[in-house]
């Protein structure tokens, strides 16, 4: 059997830079480790970009949308309209990540990968129309694997065109309504957790909607437990922007891109693309821990520890957005700031 | 007996900005509260900017300089002479606060308050030569009734050029050599608690010499046992930064500018504050929490919940700086994404 594309190896990190950069990072004026997580972010960044002084110009901001079928079991907060409706909000401007975007001056693309609602095309949305969103998965495998390997392939497709723009830095984000509860099945699958343990509020459900949501996601792991490896949970939980995100994951390590990742949804994703590939973990940078209760465990299994900690919720990479300002400073801190001799100034003395 | 300039009033936050700027908020593209702490940031800013949709475009960084008596002790991992050279260094933009307010298009302004040794004036800084450093306050109180005043009058007039500046965010940064241990003593001063719960590792003690701080500043809290007020404290410890930095965040509440603190130390002159003029807590913002053990107690008594966890060490107002981009994404957010209406999106259901 041929080795499927996402089993390819991964790109290795430059170990000559890292040092590079920990050798550069003791002579800054200023005590050792004084700078905390941004001090240690640019030696990783180093080894990922191969170059003493990483940098952080060019960013990619590509939003998976996709609607999921376990919506009509009344999982979330939101009509499943919302899904296509964002679409053109995203491409239009008003949306938290495109404003993120364009104060960072960042590429945003807009991925369809299916919806419910039947749409206009939109001159600036990319439309795969994989189909009117996942099925139900408490009643059917929510894609075929042929489905699920499009779905893939959107996400490395993504990742080829942003290299192709000498992109820094990739962010993947994510737009569908149902969409916490299908990473949280999937999560609980991957994990062998309870949904009690990995299901939260998502959009803003109250406490009878997650008991309901988790009652859900238990007779979908009842139903599909005939799947045994991730590939197998991927496409009969779903989802299209999960299976997405997962191939950027997979394609960002292959292509030599940090990645860096959003909430609940994208982490699940790059649990799966760690499952399929392991050695893609090193290219992810983790964002934040967001206010989904669920997100804790998966960051735990990744050996994750997030920059910020906001009680973010939103999606759309919004997380990752907010989180590339301190990135961009620690980049700038280590390529601008003076060493101990250039700034004659004493240096530790015991 | 006349009031002091301290004990003037407050300006009182805008109601009904913060009560627009929440209308505004729930009508966004986005789910309640899905923004997190981003988002709450809002309606706290439009109530002390006075407007619906604050702003952050003129931001003012004065870092404040001063020896300490107390290290003569052997309380810093880094020489006395440290604090002076570091002077030429944030002005010829080579110091970590350099980088950043440059990043952030910040005007930086540094003030020597008095250092130990003798310098040769640099032009691009404030030399105000309250004298070579505060005396060792295991001797002696720190410094007169007189300089102290001086001291939180210096803090005061870097506000009031701000003011003219249109300033829309005042950051106040600090450089001593020993002033962690100032900081601790202080702290415990103020809040009744031991030394052992505060005083940690400043720019790189080992356990040994936290310990040996400990002590030092257990000496000092009995020889000065006769203190009975914030200001005395404050005079018998030190520092002059302490001081200056605690007359910016009442100067900041009576002139309207947003404050947002920096670290430890900058935490404990907020606590000062609090204590010389209650009302100005309104106006402070609280950008980390550091990786000083006493830091956690400091915000506790502020009821502060800061920004940013980083384990951030450095001080002058670098960890203040990191924050700023947060504070202007989240005010760009606001001020730029769709409301639902306009967007032609449906809101929650339920």
């Amino acid at each position: 059997m041929s080795r499927h594309w996402w089993q390819e190896a991964c790109r290795v990190p430059d170990d000559s830079a890292r040092g590079a950069a920990f050798q550069r990072d003791a002579q800054l004026t200023k005590p050792p480790g004084a700078l905390g997580r941004v001090e240690s972010l640019v030696p990783q960044l180093a080894a990922l970009q191969g170059c003493q002084r990483p940098t952080l110009e060019h960013i990619w901001i590509a939003v998976f949308a996709g609607d999921h079928g376990v919506a009509e079991e009344g999982v979330s907060a939101f009509p499943q309209a919302v899904t296509g409706q964002m679409l053109g909000n995203f491409v239009n401007g008003g949306a938290a990540i495109s404003v993120l975007a364009g104060q960072l001056g960042a590429r945003l693309e807009v991925i369809d990968l299916g919806t419910a609602t039947r749409l206009q095309p939109l001159p600036a949305v990319r439309h795969l129309a994989l189909g009117p969103g996942t099925r139900n998965f408490t009643q059917a495998a929510a894609m075929s694997g042929e489905t699920c390997q499009h779905a893939m392939a959107a996400g490395r497709d993504s990742v080829l065109r942003a290299r192709q723009q000498q992109t820094d830095l990739f962010i993947g984000g994510e737009m569908g309504i149902g969409n916490t509860t299908t990473a949280a099945a999937l999560a609980c699958a991957l994990l062998g957790c309870k949904p009690q343990s990995l299901a939260g509020p998502g959009t803003g459900l109250d406490a009878a909607g997650v008991a309901h949501k988790c009652a859900v996601i238990e007779r979908a792991l009842a139903f599909h437990a005939g799947a045994h490896d991730t590939l197998g949970w991927m496409q009969r939980l779903g989802g299209f922007e999960l299976a997405a995100l997962t191939g950027t994951y997979i394609a960002c390590a292959q292509q030599g891109i940090v990645a860096l990742v959003d909430g609940f949804i994208c982490s699940v994703a790059a649990l799966c693309a760690m499952r399929l590939n392991p050695a893609c973990r090193e290219w992810l940078l983790f964002a934040h821990r967001s206010a989904e209760p669920g997100h804790a465990a998966v960051l735990a299994e990744l050996d994750a520890q997030p920059l910020l900690d906001l009680g973010l919720r939103l999606g759309e990479g919004s997380g990752a957005a907010l989180a590339v300002p301190l990135l961009r400073l620690a980049c700038a801190l280590h390529d601008g700031m003076a060493t101990f001799a250039e700034a004659a100034v004493a240096a530790k003395q015991r």
